[in-house]
């Protein structure tokens, strides 16, 4: 017989079916048992009347909570039932895994115990929403790209050698040879743009070696990139990003906004396009006026994490914007492939976006010049000939471009109006978490 | 001015453009000078009558082939053009990038220097129409995960703990202890399963450390994972691929059948469901009465290569399919996670895809019962301990589940008729290749 889901039940009065799911409680009555079973899709109440088979009965008794199972039944109608109206009639029961009795721990738990035992964590109707959210955000994501003629590509994460600091790198021996893991797929979707793709985007792993042990930070993590060529400066890359953020940001509202409200408390506002943009040294300025000193680590025309939020929360007050852009990022504090600007080689044709006070992207457009690659990889100290390789990508017509990358937990945490990425990341990885 | 992609022009007579792509090739007459540029839609000539404008006609005998660059003219008719009946007086030249006048390979390069200028390598036609249907082929895999509720998971690459033998694993330092980069996502897929969602699947990077050289291993690649609850057997995980292989390649053979029989010269035949099944035992017996001496290396009850190509020639033959299951792999050649028949526990409830004579998919229905699981373990000699957290996911309810993988490179290879999967990787990795 095919399996019924919980949901479809109330269409199945008064028939036999099968269904398989997880025993929430149970109450053993003297002559009544009750069970409440989950799959997912909704809860039902299972009841059997022992003096009818007392084998059976002998059977419920020895159930834990949280087993699994399959019952065979018939569907009754009974008013007296709260959820649903109707209970099955247990016909047949088999049990596919029987629990352990005791959860290995409670309700209260720290995150640190819920992330040990991440699989019983993920348990909870909050956890499956978020990833059946993600799925959707994904898939809306694919959508946008698909409209726009975007073509996916799975770079390698295993490289001959770093394309930023080698200090954030993971290193590992590769057959003899030295290889590292890749902290973003940037030489690799700049290659597709040499190769010809036009517009490329990727969804995968990066690994970062920096011991980061801020709320916002991983070892590991899913980034969302996207390359596009043939622009004209890193307002067409701005342009890119607030058309899809509000294309998948509208989507996730349409279909989840309810759900989101409910389960998270957290309103999804669709962004209205432009966003905001702000030079940093208008940035700058403006956190000067309001008073704001960064503090003692911050590099110099660089912004620290309380001005993210001050200049979010200006944003919102100024523009009713939850996103804001700042542009042109000195030269000092960018990697060497960012295009300078041809009237002031000090500052990058670059940005950050901020999102509710956080930074969640970092974009530009890149510097496809071989000539001036080559100086600017000499001014930052780094070797010519270990990045020979990627130099070469431009030697032969590669045209301008430029792109952006989003992490997928950072955009999950903020949609749903989490404080931790740990907590919408199916198996974080931290310099202090290396399993389950 | 908008961009034109060079497909459009047709509708474009008699306006003014602005048209942006690489120089194909130059003819410089005596007072004309004939460019044919291509932007990946489609090719079109471009012409400049000297007299017309000295500087620009210097500016444009100064290009390089392959060089990117942006047009402003107008579109005019021309019936003496092959190429669409068109071309456009160029107004205005901006030179993007002018390439080396030289490419660094010639058109009878070996695979091997190709791959070292993979980036030139990828210009051609065919290269790029593998990336717009892998492209495609991953959405249409899509769909169908979305049509049937499946959640998409990014299961971490960084682990405490092989999840098979650790010769085949890249090891590293992280942080001070040791982490391996995984080899498949077996267990953290299975977790999906003990963590409630159901139906998962997958799309990420693996990583082996085995020196394999053989025309269809790669150490790093894109692999896709299925993991569904609830199963009663492996069939069940059988009918899902081949509904899923049937959607696929049916999409596939909808949108782009015709060019790939024009391109790749290659038949895209949908299957038709079911696909033959054979078990191990009766492939063994058909192969002994059909003549075949498995190889000398070949492990006892296993089947070699040459097995593969002779049983997908047989199923050919006998049913007109390009696929066939092989089943009921004895326990000695599968791992410890494979659940085994009841009435043999010899046999395990497994099965691989054969596709075209080679191997695409090894899938199986999992043990979930932890004390089988723990007895399978120390048979195969493991260490339970390093195991612990693994066992640990079906002690409190996980329900029965099979799953499968399924390499891209490798789907990619055998749909458009390569023999190679360097020849449809992005950016191939292998023990003597890890760069560009």
């Amino acid at each position: 017989m095919e399996r019924t889901k919980i949901s479809e039940l109330p269409e199945r009065i008064g028939e036999k079916v099968r269904i398989s799911g997880w025993l929430e409680t149970i109450r053993n009555q003297k002559t009544m048992q009750f069970l409440i079973i989950k799959d997912g899709t909704g809860s039902v109440q299972a009841v059997h009347y022992k003096p009818s088979d007392p084998e059976l009965a002998a059977a419920i008794s020895s159930l834990t909570c949280n087993s699994a199972l399959t019952i065979h039944g018939t569907i009754v109608e009974n008013k007296a039932v709260k959820a649903g109206g109707l209970e099955i009639q247990i016909g047949e029961l088999e049990i596919l895994n029987l629990a352990k009795g005791q959860l290995p721990f409670s309700g209260d738990a720290s995150q640190p115990i819920r992330l040990d035992w991440r699989f019983i964590d993920l348990w909870s109707e909050q956890n499956q929403t978020i990833f059946k959210i993600q799925t959707f955000a994904e898939q809306a994501m694919r959508e946008f790209w698909q409209q726009e003629g975007f073509i996916e590509i799975h770079s390698p994460k295993l490289m001959s050698s770093a394309s930023e600091s080698a200090a954030e790198l993971f290193k590992l021996d590769y057959f003899g040879s030295g290889a590292f893991l890749a902290q973003s797929p940037q030489f690799f979707k700049q290659m597709a743009m040499a190769a010809r793709f036009g517009k490329i985007f990727e969804v995968g792993d990066v690994f970062r070696a920096d011991p980061s042990f801020t709320s916002h930070h991983a070892t590991e993590f899913t980034s969302i990139d996207m390359e596009i060529s043939f622009i004209k400066s890193h307002e067409d890359v701005m342009d890119l990003e607030e058309r899809w953020l509000n294309y998948v940001i509208g989507r996730i509202a349409e279909v989840y906004g309810k759900t989101i409200r409910e389960l998270f408390q957290t309103e999804v506002t669709v962004p209205t396009i432009p966003f905001p943009r702000i030079t940093m040294e208008k940035a700058q300025r403006l956190l000067k006026s309001l008073g704001h000193v960064p503090s003692a680590d911050t590099k110099p025309g660089d912004i620290d994490r309380e001005s993210e939020k001050i200049l979010s929360e200006w944003t919102k007050k100024e523009y009713g914007h939850e996103f804001v852009f700042v542009t042109e990022y000195p030269a000092s504090i960018r990697p060497f492939y960012h295009m300078r600007l041809a009237e002031n080689p000090e500052i990058t044709k670059s940005f950050d976006l901020l999102w509710k006070g956080l930074e969640v992207t970092t974009g530009a457009q890149r510097e496809h010049r071989p000539e001036i690659l080559r100086r600017q990889i000499a001014e930052k100290g780094l070797s010519a000939e270990a990045l020979k390789w990627y130099v070469d990508f431009f030697e032969y017509g590669c045209p301008p471009h430029g792109g952006l990358g989003f992490g997928l937990a950072r955009m999950m945490m903020l949609l749903l109006g989490f404080k931790n990425i740990k907590d919408v990341t199916y198996l974080f990885r931290g310099p202090n978490r290396l399993s389950p």
